[in-house]
C-alpha cells in the first residue's frame, strides 16, 4: 500500500476502512439478468416524447431547476391515482435520484445516530447500507425458512428491539414474494416509529396483493417509496419517489440538498409519467417470463421462491458460486445475493428467459 | 399544529425540529440576482449538442447508468488538462448532482458523529449544513472585518481547533475574494485531516490567482471542488466535480448511492464539457459586469468587497432587508445572506445589471 492509501485510509470513518463499494459486477454480457432492470427498450412514441421535453429545458439549463419539482409532483400524483384511484396531495409526494436517495433522505431526517432501524433479512441491502452510512444502528430482523414473514413474527420482532424505524420491502427483494397487508398493519400497531414499505417491484405483483398506499390515510408514519427503474423501464433516468403525510415531506425537505433533481431529470420523469400506460405495456408479458422461470427452475429439480416480482430467487444449488461462474460461461450473468445455494435471476425477454434456463439446464446436467 | 404534524416532529432528529429548509426565495421576477446563475443561455450549438446527446440516450434508459461514469470523468480530466495544464488521472476525479452532493459525499467519508469541521465564516452556508446532516461537529471559525483571511490567522484556527476536515471557499462565498495559495499551504501544514478547497466560482478570479489543482501533487489530504453551475451555465443539469488523490476518491466510492449519477446527467454533462469554450465564452463579460457592479455600489457611498467571482457583497445599508425588500418592489432579486448591513449580488447581463445599478440608486436615494 502507498503513503497515500495509508494516510487517506487513516482518515476514513472507521466503519468504512474496510468497505468495499456496493454493486453487482458491470460486465459485458449476452444476456444481463443480474440487477433486474426492464430488458425492453422505451417504445419509440414515449422516447420521442421524453426526448423533446429534454430539448425545450436544454437551452435554459444555466437557471437552477425548480427546487420543489411541483410539476413532477403533479404528474406523480395524477399517476398513482389512475392507477389506483387514490387521490393524493402534491403535498404527499416527495421524489429524489432514485429511491436510494428518497430512503436516504427518509434516514437523514428520521435516523441518525443514537437510532435504530428494523429490517427483516435477506433483503434489500441497501436498507442496511444507508441506515450504516447516516449512522444509523442496523437491527437485522429474521424471516421464516421461506423467506416470508407473518405478522405475529413482525409484531414480536418490532416489540422484541423497539426501533426507530422499521423496513418493509414487498415485494421483497431478493426473494420476490410480497408481504400481505396484515403484516404491514401489525407493523404499524407495535412500532412507535417510521414505518417505510418499499414496493420498487409492486407493479409486478400477482393479482390480490393491495399497495400500503391504501394505508397512508390517518397514519403520520407511514412511507411507501417506489421507483421508475423497475416496470417502468427508467433505470438510467433515476428517479424515485414516495408518499406520505405532508409533515413527513416537510421533514424530507429540511435534509434533502437543494436542487437535487434536476431540471432534465424533472423534465424526463415528467414525460415518461405522461406515457405511463405505454410504458407498463411489457409488465405482464416480464410476469409470465417470471412464471416461466419459476416453472422451468422447479422442472430442473431446484427450488424457486414464489415472486412477486420481475425476478426470482432460487435455491438447491450445491455451490452457488460455481453455478453463477457457470452461467457466465454460457453468457449469462445473474446475480450472487449471498445467500448459500440461492441466486437471483432477472425475467428477461422471452429469448432472454430461455437462454437463461436453457444455461441453467446445460449447467445442472 | 395538526395532530399528524405533531406525531411527525416528535419523530424526526432533534436537531431538525426548529430547522427550516435552506434555500433562496423562488420567486417570478424580471430580474433574478440572487443565486449566482449565470444569466446567459446556452449557445445554440452547444444546445444542439447536449439535447443530440440526450437523445441518444433515451431509447436506453430502461438499463442502469455507467456506475463509474468512466466517460465523464475522462471529460472531466480532459477540461482540466485544457484548462490547467494539468495531467490528472481519471482515478483522481469524481462527481455527483451539484458540488454539495460532491461535498456530502466527502462529509459522509471522511467526516460524521465524533469528528469536526472547521470553516471560515461568513462562507458557502452548505458546508455548516452539510456537517451538521452528516453528524460531523461544525466549527465556525472566523474572517477578518473585510472578509479576508491571512495564512497566520487561518494556521492559528487550525492548531486552536484541530479539525478533522478544514473547508476553504476561494473565491468565497458570499464574500466574493480569492484566498492565496499561501493559506492553503499553511492549512494544509497545520491539519491533520481532510482539507476541501472549494472553487465553484473559480472561472471568474482576477489575474494572478492559481487553482488549489497546482498543489494536488503528494498532498493526498486535498480535495478540490467545483461545479458546472455558474460559470458553465449548467446550474440545471446539476453536475459538480472533484479532483483528489485515488485513495479518496476510492472513500468516495464507498458512501455514494450506486448510480447516482444519471445517463442523461452524465451524457449532457459530456456534450457540454466538449464545448467548454462556447460555454465559458461569457465569462469574460460577466467578470466586466462584476467589475461595474462593484464601482456602481462604490460611487453610491456603498461598500463593495472585491470579488473574484460572478457576484458582489455590498455593506453600508442602514436596513438590508429593507433594500432587499425596496430592491424586489423594483424587479430586482437579490440575496440576503444574513450580514447586517449586507446584501449579495450576482452579475447579469449589461442590461440586467444596469436595472440593479439603477434600482439600488433610486432605492438610495
Amino acid at each position: 500500500m502507498s503513503d497515500s492509501r495509508e494516510v487517506v485510509r487513516g482518515l476514513l470513518r472507521p466503519q468504512f476502512r474496510e468497505a468495499t463499494p456496493y454493486g453487482a459486477p458491470q460486465l459485458d454480457v449476452a444476456v444481463a439478468l443480474n440487477t433486474n432492470e426492464n430488458p425492453f427498450e422505451l417504445p419509440l412514441e414515449v422516447a420521442e416524447a421524453v426526448a423533446g421535453a429534454l430539448r425545450e429545458q436544454v437551452p435554459h439549463l444555466n437557471r437552477y431547476p425548480d427546487r420543489e419539482f411541483t410539476g413532477l409532483r403533479k404528474a406523480l400524483a395524477a399517476y398513482l391515482q389512475a392507477q389506483t384511484g387514490l387521490s393524493l396531495p402534491i403535498e404527499s409526494l416527495w421524489a429524489a435520484n432514485g429511491s436510494n436517495e428518497v430512503l436516504q433522505h427518509i434516514m437523514m431526517a428520521f435516523g441518525g445516530p443514537g437510532r435504530s432501524a428494523l429490517g427483516f433479512v435477506p433483503s434489500y441491502s441497501m436498507h442496511e447500507l444507508i441506515s450504516v452510512a447516516t449512522g444509523t444502528q442496523w437491527i437485522a430482523g429474521r424471516r421464516d425458512e421461506h423467506f416470508d414473514l407473518t405478522a405475529a413474527d413482525a409484531r414480536a420482532q418490532v416489540q422484541e428491539h423497539d426501533p426507530d424505524i422499521v423496513f418493509l420491502c414487498t415485494p421483497n427483494n431478493p426473494s420476490g414474494t410480497a408481504l400481505g397487508v396484515d403484516v404491514i398493519e401489525a407493523v404499524l400497531a407495535a412500532s412507535r416509529g417510521i414505518v417505510v414499505v418499499d414496493e420498487a417491484y409492486v407493479e409486478f405483483v400477482r393479482p390480490g396483493t393491495p399497495s400500503a398506499l391504501a394505508l397512508l390515510g390517518g397514519q403520520p408514519r407511514l412511507i411507501v417509496s417506489r421507483t421508475m427503474s423497475k416496470a417502468f423501464a427508467f433505470a438510467g433516468a433515476r428517479l424515485g419517489y414516495l408518499a406520505a403525510d405532508p409533515a413527513v415531506i416537510d421533514g424530507l425537505r429540511i435534509v434533502r440538498l437543494p436542487y437535487h433533481l434536476s431540471s432534465l431529470t424533472q423534465a424526463a420523469a415528467r414525460a415518461a409519467l405522461e406515457h405511463s400506460d405505454a410504458l407498463l405495456a411489457n409488465v405482464e408479458e416480464l410476469k409470465s417470463q417470471r412464471d416461466r422461470i419459476v416453472e422451468g427452475i422447479a422442472s430442473l429439480g431446484l427450488t424457486p421462491v414464489p415472486s412477486d416480482a420481475n425476478f426470482v430467487l432460487f435455491g438447491g444449488l450445491s455451490d452457488a458460486p460455481a453455478t453463477w461462474q457457470a452461467l457466465l460461461e454460457h453468457g449469462v450473468l445473474v446475480r450472487d445475493v449471498g445467500i448459500p445455494g440461492h441466486l437471483r435471476v432477472t425475467a428477461g425477454t422471452e429469448a432472454e428467459t430461455t437462454a437463461f434456463l436453457n444455461a441453467l439446464a446445460a449447467v445442472q446436467r
